[in-house]
């Protein structure tokens, strides 16, 4: 079994909150993370995918498939945008890195699943200091 | 002379655009950086300043001190914060790297000359692609 | 299930060697890590904690939590030390990279516990090319 | 159990193909990647191995012959040279970066074992976006 | 005045060799860096402009801009290519990063006039310990 | 004129004080840095030398001879030691990054001029957020 590895960066507004809560609770809750008029990151996400390298080509998946798939399905959908705003597979739900990741992870799979691969790993930095890193329900 | 260069991070939304302008004249012109939505970035941040090591104490100028400055006078203002809504001193100008650079050397440099040292250089990376230098109007 | 990693820093002094044993022999067995008047690095510390996000608030743990526990915990009593004379809880301990990741986790384990989450890994980078990761002792 | 990593880098000459197939079908399936005249990277080697810290000296493994280990049966043969035509281990395999985790871990894999200690993982990273790990047949 | 700066990364194969020598003299003189089977490199391209950020726009030239004329004058000539073999720019010279700076910078240099700004200096890094600047003539 | 710059790295252990002033009056005006048990960092140096590249090789300089000299006039007399007790060209003098970057430029200097290139720039990072530059005396 072979693991493979694509990084790709997206940078985004977000704000940490709980629509259901005041602005205050928000800010007790989440700290400076809830600022009512967003703050923003240079998110960096990598995506493992794991199988058997093909005896004809030497690799698990081609690596511009991979890079096609998050490209159109997360990239394109989340950089330079809103992430509570204006993300739709982000909907409804807080934009915590741990929500993002599963998110993420949901996205791509059907379309990593059709290439005959198995997404192993979702893993998003916010900051040089803070990152995520989800492996899907049967972890 | 010697140069000391101190890195510190924040984390912000902002967006390019005029408001004299349109959504679609600012879009033709500043592209996806002008989303009305916001967007943001891991900003870094150096500060150089230049000076004689002193003959009793073998720096500059006392890091701890310079820290202090680029914290009290830059990042508490605009870290987890809308660069266009909420940092003073980038009221009223289109919220770009350059002009980001050229108003925290505004800032800092009272502060610094204060300190019997000279301020050298601001540097802003938005992107790990993308950066900008200011070296002052002497330059 | 979810993985939040906070990364963190400290510079120290340390010398590998057995104190049962002569300059000599230590010098044998650990090279120039064993120089009697010591040298140092700066280590980064990852810290990892794994667990459901909560759905009232979307992540495993606060990361404000976790980074005050590593600081007041590990980093408050190493940053700045010497970790053979300084470090109550490498007392006794040879003061390799390993046996500081099994101390940290020692540390730290308790205290994330109390707040509901799990310690899954602690990794020590010494330099940019060594680096221990320990996982506990169920691994 | 600890998990110990030792980084080095080696920079070589590769093409993506099957000698089989026509320059134009190699492009269509590996892109540019299979360009005739060659291209070549800046590898990036992380060799992970695993073991109990010894009671006497407190490290897995002396990571001084872990290096030793990586340099004589690895870089020596790869830096500055030519994958497809001048790397024993790499003879008529294709030259992927999944092939090239296999076959380093192939080498080292004996020599580890003679030490004592066991390999974990063989990461190997090809360019800042794509990268590789095995964790050997048993995984 | 403001500099910008963007960077962008190209794979490629080369050899340092004269062609007038033997190789045993160039083995002598350019060492392994002129195996005759060519070596290869993930070479980091830095290029930096400079400017006054125009009132209307807040920027010293548009980033995409600069991007493009990187990328059509340099990147798609040069990335997974055979820089003695397949790259205009450097027909006839010796592939050291130093010409290579060189030649990038008589590439880009007519396109950033034209876009009313000034090239500043091109920086190469090779490997991450070696890095070549180049600031054009008047330097 | 072409700048070529060479990155190495040394571990040390160091201590900022004034020897003519007691433990209290050091910590008060070098804070944890004096601590009389040591401390230490991974320092990275880079060196940069100018010169115009030759017609016949290409290079300024041939980097395999600039790595050589820095081996031997610095990294070898301060890897693995402690900066203010066993660094000769250290000695008397306070044990700043200023001073460092200082004495090493007086060092490399002479060697550096034998091989008919000029040292331009010693720069040296003491943690990832704070490093100095040194240009000379001439600057």
């Amino acid at each position: 079994m072979i693991y493979l590895t694509r990084r790709e960066r997206f940078c985004a507004a977000h704000r940490i909150f709980r629509k259901e809560w005041s602005d205050e609770v928000n800010q007790r809750v989440f700290g400076k993370c809830s600022n009512p008029n967003w703050h923003g990151h240079n998110y960096i996400l990598w995506v493992t995918v794991k199988g058997e390298p093909s005896e004809e080509r030497g690799f698990v998946m081609n690596i511009n498939v991979l890079k096609r798939i998050i490209l159109d399905n997360v990239i394109n959908k989340i950089d330079h945008k809103n992430i509570n705003l204006e993300v739709d597979f982000m909907n409804e739900r807080i934009a915590t890195t741990e929500n993002l990741a599963i998110s993420i992870w949901n996205e791509l799979n059907p379309f990593i699943e059709k290439e005959g691969a198995s997404l192993y790993c979702v893993k998003i930095e916010e900051t040089e200091n803070n990152s995520i890193e989800y492996y899907g329900e049967k972890d």
